[in-house]
């Protein structure tokens, strides 16, 4: 077996069946054992775009992979590496480099500083990944390749895997693929037990609590058991912007996402005289929790992190929080010791508008479109809300069953989120087809996005045509970098950018000419879109460009920093 | 005085007079300073593109500047910035940061890694920049900012600055601005001198010498001196791809670029038996010297870097270069001890092809197309060609003085062209706008390109619409990565880019509705658009699309590749 046949079973072990990224002239031939291993070879448009793609495909089928060329083409990705590791994509990032003869000789060779120095695009490397490996040596690269994706899976972060162009072919032993590459999750000790005790004890007592959900119960795979609890307690359930479209949404105590202090009046005085809060998988980025508003206070968070429980103010370390999870889920589930609300509190839902609430002819705004556009959205989905005033206005849509969101989490890279609906549509496609997708057939990927962050990484446009993937991309058209004219100059040219003819890229990037494409400025225009069974339920493509004002953003904090703005002028 | 306006009037200093970049929210104070500085805000589509395009500006005018965001803007160019350090143009590296209270309270901010590191960026570009600096005291801001700018222009290579946001309207002290930042060259000490004997003594004793010019004769600043040597001695002359462009080519000694290994035979036994090789500014990667095959014997070369000189087989390091060569010059225009040439070696020159020496129906080829299209170059042009077949077809193209040729050199990152045109075609444009472009007012920018490079980085042509730059691109549609073909998996799937409608471009991204298109398939065909006045004297962007086939390609290393790959398959 040869070390990149080796490499390419154990992705596909791990559930992988496409590989993104770009040929390029020190990973050709690896590309040659690609399609062989029945893997599709995706093929996007530039690194970085690939990038993304992989990293949006990792956050459905929990792990991806990526191939790039030295130097040239794994710096282009770095941005989006460090993306997802940020947010925990489980990115494989696999680079071609030169030779080992080159580098042994220090060769002047292209795609290096003309130095000879071969290491420096490894170093980079490896501030955005969580392992790093250099193949030189047969005996031992199944076992480098195996302990970098074993890293990749514990950490749900990037991995980094360099395979000179003349190890591709070099012959390695097989038997360790009889060995499945798993996670890795502490065993319960007494210190988890002691921390059980406590969180149980709190439970009992409480009187005024609430769960918060965060983002990292994805990679710290305890999204059931979190939604075990929610169920079981009945207790208020709200998520971060990172946690929403993890949980079933549907069940009577989610009241969407804790906005700290931009949530409305009843949810504040609610959360302030809480004596309990169940965090799971806290992701304290300014963006993901209001400005620091949302973050429980430390005297009554019990928070649960991987390998870390805080409860109140004491924090235990190296724990197994997955564990302690299951247990409380257990508990909760089976006590009748659980103070239940006797009046459940009145909080707010996530909600729709019908169109028969808005003028036909008015104008789309930020304040009601977002709560419109949520009744197009169908259980299995995949929503994405692109940083900028999409971001933010999906976060209002209330979701069904087996809808998974995509919105600002932390890194906020504008640009990610089309080659990312790529990736993440690629993966609900192979998902849909193995039949492990929820048992549903029809889930489409949906993205919602600003025409600053679409000239991004426009070309990724390209791929999602080629592949006819399931998409439909609602286009903002607000004229610029909205988002950037909300925080700080908003009549300023610099958050111009160039007017495109934003509905002459399907055409420009091969889609058929009889592709779907619409243009709305009223909702009553807008209506008529979502209703049309070409846009619901036609194959491929399809994109709407929405018009809307340059200053114009949904309520919450873009809106409050340009009121801000505009009263500072005054 | 600001800090911001203290930075902007050194750039003006330096003859910059647009910054590229991308708006963000760490970088947007600073940007209201970018114009009432006089400088023009580029606004490009990402970051990737601003800094390749940045690097073309330098090229043109010296020095560029770019401003990006903390993180994720400033990370997406970082391979740009690699290849501007290893071409050695000098860009100035400008980031916005978050403020200096988020910093010291270790703030999970967005646009971080959510682990309250704030270094991580400035580490990753300390591998690609030559001096990194962070802003945070005004006391010594303006010395940072200095010491900075000199590191660029000394080097010639790019140079990384931070400021946090709320720095940059402290006040700081003027005074410096008086004093001008120059580069800075080694005085002549007696080394100097004694090479600078020994080298004279083997210009006298040449009996058949030659001249090999190498790219960083731009950032040595010693152009006009190798001009001279080039016309004093009347030896023969020759380019690297590096080189070429840099020097008046109609002169009769000058004889295209030493291909090394892939030279005609009278060239390679001219250069064979050659006693004295004068190297210009050598950059000895693998793809500048075809494979290590133009770099000349140390037994008998002299070469010239920056501050060192190599004498045979004798290295003098810290030696002042430019001194030397300007001695060296002086001495061959001055005496009459050299040797030249009483029976001027027979060598070839480029040239071109007139239309009627081919079938005006034949199908365009990589064989005669180029020598064909360089009819159309004119005296001040500047000719791009992507690193593809496209950038070895510019080299064969005789050119008029005052051309600059950009080919491809080391780093070789396919997308770095079009932005690169964006960048050179404005420097262009504010060098005839002062009269500093050698009295000529109607250069273009030329660009040649590939169809998967174009893919790479297709959204700056935006930005080439948007500022009306007087460009013409030729898009060379040979359905593929056919460098990658030629070099390994001609036939391979992997190869292929998306299929894309090329000459819809320009309407998508916004230009008028008459821009000049054209698409030929004949040598007919392309004789008629070249002698067409709107895409010679147009104005803004005229835009060719050239068929031709997949495995196709200009004689040289590719062509050999390919032609390896087909004897091996057979």
């Amino acid at each position: 077996m040869k070390v990149a046949e080796y490499l390419f079973a154990r992705l596909r072990q791990l559930g992988i069946d496409s590989v993104h990224g770009v040929p390029g002239d020190y990973n050709l031939d690896l590309l040659d054992y690609v399609e062989p291993a029945g893997l599709l070879w995706v093929g996007n448009a530039n690194e970085l775009n690939a990038a993304y793609a992989a990293d949006g495909y990792a956050r459905i089928k929990g792990i991806s992979a990526i191939i790039t060329t030295f130097g040239v083409g794994e710096l282009s990705a770095v941005n989006a590496i460090a993306g997802a590791y940020t947010e925990r994509a489980a990115v494989v990032h696999i680079v071609g480099i030169p030779a080992r003869s080159s580098q042994d000789n220090r060769l002047l060779i292209h795609h290096t500083f003309n130095d000879g120095e071969y290491n420096r695009f490894a170093t980079i490397h490896s501030h955005v990944t969580v392992a790093q490996t250099r193949l030189w040596d047969p005996r031992t690269s199944p076992e480098q390749i195996d302990e970098a994706l074993r890293q990749c899976l514990i950490h749900s972060r990037p991995v980094y895997i360099e395979i000179p162009v003349d190890l591709v072919p070099a012959s390695v032993k097989a038997d360790r693929l009889k060995q499945p590459i798993e996670p890795l999750y502490l065993e319960p000790n007494s210190e988890a037990k002691d921390a059980l005790d406590q969180i149980i004890a709190k439970i009992k007592e409480a009187k005024n609590p609430y769960i918060l959900v965060d983002g990292e119960i994805r990679p710290m795979d305890v999204i059931d058991e979190v939604q075990s609890i929610i169920k079981s307690t009945n207790w208020p359930a709200f998520a971060t912007p990172f946690g929403k479209g993890l949980l079933d949404e549907t069940v009577n105590n989610f009241h969407g996402i804790h906005m700290g202090s931009f949530d409305r009046p009843e949810v504040k005085s609610f959360t302030e005289k809480a004596d309990l809060v169940l965090n799971f998988g806290p992701h304290q980025s300014s963006s993901n929790t209001y400005g620091y508003s949302n973050i429980p206070k430390s005297e009554i968070v019990v928070a649960f992190k991987d390998t870390q429980v805080q409860v109140g103010k004491t924090v235990f370390r190296d724990v197994a929080a997955k564990y302690i999870i299951a247990q409380v889920a257990e508990f909760v589930g089976s006590t009748s010791g659980l103070q239940r609300y006797a009046d459940y509190p009145s909080l707010p839902r996530d909600y729709k508008l019908s169109f028969s609430q808005v003028p036909a002819d008015k104008k789309i705004a930020q304040d009601q479109v977002w709560r419109l556009l949520a009744n197009m959205i169908r259980p299995g989905d995949i929503v994405l809300g692109e940083t900028g005033t999409a971001g933010y206005g999906v976060r209002e849509m209330p979701l069904h069953p087996h809808n998974r969101l995509f919105t600002p989490v932390t890194w906020l890279s504008i640009g990610f989120m089309l080659p990312a609906t790529q990736g993440a549509s690629l993966a609900q496609r192979e998902l849909i087809e193995r039949s492990k997708y929820h048992g549903l057939k029809n889930g489409r990927t949906i993205l919602f996005i600003g025409d600053g962050s679409f000239q991004m990484t426009v070309q990724e446009l390209a791929t999602i045509i080629r592949l006819n993937l399931n998409v439909i991309i609602f286009l903002i058209n607000n004229d610029g970098y909205t988002i950037e004219r909300c925080i700080h100059g908003r009549k300023q040219g610099y958050n111009d950018v160039s007017p495109w003819r934003y509905l002459t890229a399907p055409k420009f990037f091969g889609a058929s000419e009889d592709t779907y494409l619409s243009v709305a400025s009223t909702y009553g225009e807008l209506e008529k879109i979502l209703n049309d069974d070409k846009l619901a339920n036609g194959t491929g493509l399809r994109m709407v460009e929405i018009m809307m004002e340059r200053e114009d953003a949904p309520k919450g904090p873009l809106l409050h920093y340009l009121e801000t703005q505009i009263a500072e002028e005054k």
